[in-house]
C-alpha cells in the first residue's frame, strides 16, 4: 500500500507496479483521475504509463498488506492514526519515505518499534498535473531500519525494489543518513522559499545565497557531529557540485509554499534546530531561516 | 539647504522653515507639486502647512549655504559629488541625517573632515503623497560631529533646531550613537522585509520574529562592544518596549522595498556585517538577514 500519493508515492509505487508488484494506492486529490485514466511517469530513464491502477479512497478497501509505504507529508502525520490500522497485520512493515527528522520515531511510538523502516529519497520529482509525475533526475533511495541495522526482511525489500528498477541501497545507520540528507534539504529547500521563490540553480548562481547555503550546511554538519553522526565538512562542496546537475529544480517545499500548501517546517528545520539547541551546537543561521519559514509558511 | 527631500528632509526642513529659517529644498520627485501647492506636515503635535516653499531643481539655483542637511538615501551618495559643490563655501557645515554606518566617513573623504556633522533621527514618518508628510510619533535627533566631540558651531545648530520645535540633543560620540540606532534598524527594518512585508507591531506580536529581533540586537550589541562602543544588553528590552509605542509602523526600508525603490542594504546591514567580521564577533543572524536582503532588494 502506498499512503500519500503525491509525486514520491506515485513515482516509487508506479515503478513497483510496473515491475509487477501488487501495489495499492491510497489517494485523495487524484483518485478519480487515476481510476479513469491511470498514472503516467515521464522520465529521462523512460516513460511509464499504467492504465490499470489499484486506486483506493479508503484504507479499509485496501485491507492488510505486507508493506506500507508512507509518502504523506509529515504535516499530515495525525491522519495516519486512522489510515494505518486497516492496513496492518502482525508482520506488516511500515516504510516512511518522508522528509526530515522524527517520522520513524513517531511511527514507532504509535505502531511499534519493530515495524518501522525509513527511506531517504534522492530524487527530483514534481507532480505537474493529476496522475502525471515528472521525473527530472536522480532517483535513489537509502533504506534502513529504525534504530537497528538492516534485518533480513529489509534486504528482501531492497531486492524487490532493485528488481523493479529502483536504485536503492541499504544504510547501516538510518539516522546518520537522515542528517546527511538534511545537509542538502535545510539550505536548498529553505533558501528557495525565504529568498523569494528561487530554484536551486539560482541559489548556486547568487553569491549571497551560495554563501548562506554553505553556512547552513556547516551548521547542520556541526549539529550532526555533536549528536554522534560523523559527517565530514568536505561533504559541503560535494553537495554544491551535486546540486549543479539538478538544473533549475524547484524543491518540493518551494512548490508547496507557492501553492499555498503546508510546508514540512518542523520535520526539516524545526527538529534539526531543536536538536542543535539541545546539543549546544551553533544554530544561528538555522534559527533565522527556521523562524522566517515558520512566519512565511502555513 | 535640504538635499534629498523625502519624508525626513521635508519634515525637518519644514519645521525649520516654519520656525523662520531660510530653508531651500533641493527636490526631484515632488518639485512641481511643492512649487505649486507647498508642503504639508500632518502630525499629532500639530499640522504644518507651508504655502511658500523655496523648492529648487538644481543645486546651482540654491548657491552656497551655511548648513547643508543631507536626507538623501545612502544608495544615492554618488549623486552628492555633483550636488554638493555649488552649496559649499569655506565655512559650510554638512549634516547627514542618513541611516546606517559609513556616511560621515564618505562625506569627510570627499568634502573634508572638519565640515561633517551627523544626526540620527528617531522618528516615524512616511511621505504618503506628493508634498505630504505624515508624522506618526517621536521626532528626536541625536546630533554630533564626525570623530570629534561637539564644537561651538554644533551647539548653535542645536539651539536653532530647538527654537524651531525640533527635539534635538547633542551626543559626545556620534559613532556610538549610530551603533545604538542600528540595534533597532537592523532587526526591525530587516525583518519587516524578509518576513514578507510586515509592520513593527507584527514583528512584536509574532513569537518567531520577536525571537529573531532579540537575536539580531544581541549580535549588533556584541559587534558594537567589540569595536569599543559600550552598549549594555539591557538595551534590548528597552528597545522592544519602545517599539510597542510605534503601533503598526512600516519602517522606511519596507516602504522602499514594497515600492520597488533601492533599500539602504549596505549602509544598514552590510557595514555592520563587515565590521562584525573584522572584529571576529558573532554575525550569523546578521549574515543571514543581510544576504537575504541583498537578494531580495534592488
Amino acid at each position: 500500500a502506498i499512503v500519500g500519493s503525491g509525486a514520491v508515492g506515485c513515482y516509487y509505487g508506479g515503478k513497483l507496479a510496473h515491475g509487477g508488484v501488487d501495489v495499492h494506492f491510497l489517494m485523495r486529490r487524484d483518485l478519480d483521475h487515476v481510476r479513469e485514466r491511470g498514472l503516467q511517469i515521464r522520465s529521462p530513464k523512460g516513460d511509464i504509463s499504467l492504465t490499470h491502477v489499484h486506486a483506493h479512497g479508503t484504507a479499509a478497501s485496501i485491507g492488510a498488506v505486507d508493506l506500507v509505504i508512507i509518502a504523506l507529508k509529515a504535516t499530515d502525520n495525525d491522519a495516519l492514526l486512522e489510515l494505518l490500522p486497516p492496513l496492518i497485520h502482525d508482520e506488516t512493515m511500515i516504510l516512511t519515505l518522508q522528509n526530515g527528522l522524527g517520522n520513524e520515531a513517531w511511527l514507532a511510538q504509535h505502531f511499534g518499534d519493530e515495524r518501522v523502516l525509513g527511506g531517504l529519497c534522492f530524487v527530483c520529482l514534481n507532480r505537474t498535473a493529476p496522475g502525471l509525475i515528472e521525473h527530472y533526475s536522480q532517483g535513489a533511495i537509502a533504506l534502513g531500519e529504525h534504530l537497528r541495522p538492516p534485518a533480513e526482511r529489509t534486504r528482501s525489500v531492497v531486492a524487490e525494489f532493485l528488481r523493479c528498477g529502483i536504485d536503492v541501497r541499504l544504510v547501516e545507520n538510518l539516522e546518520t543518513a537522515r542528517w546527511r540528507k538534511l545537509v542538502w534539504n535545510v539550505p536548498f529547500n529553505g533558501l528557495a522559499i525565504v529568498a523569494g521563490g528561487v530554484d536551486v540553480s539560482a541559489i548556486l548562481a547568487n553569491e549571497s545565497l551560495a554563501l548562506l547555503a554553505r553556512s547552513l550546511m556547516r551548521e547542520i554538519i556541526g549539529i550532526a557531529n555533536q549528536r554522534g553522526h560523523e559527517i565530514p565538512f568536505t561533504f559541503i562542496e560535494e553537495q554544491m557540485r551535486a546540486t549543479e546537475s539538478m538544473g533549475p529544480y524547484k524543491p518540493s517545499s518551494l512548490l508547496d509554499y507557492l501553492g499555498g500548501r503546508p510546508v514540512e517546517v518542523e520535520a526539516i528545520w524545526g527538529e534539526a534546530y531543536r536538536q542543535g539547541l539541545a546539543a549546544k551546537a551553533g544554530v544561528a543561521h538555522l534559527e533565522t531561516v527556521y523562524h522566517l519559514l515558520k512566519t512565511l509558511c502555513v
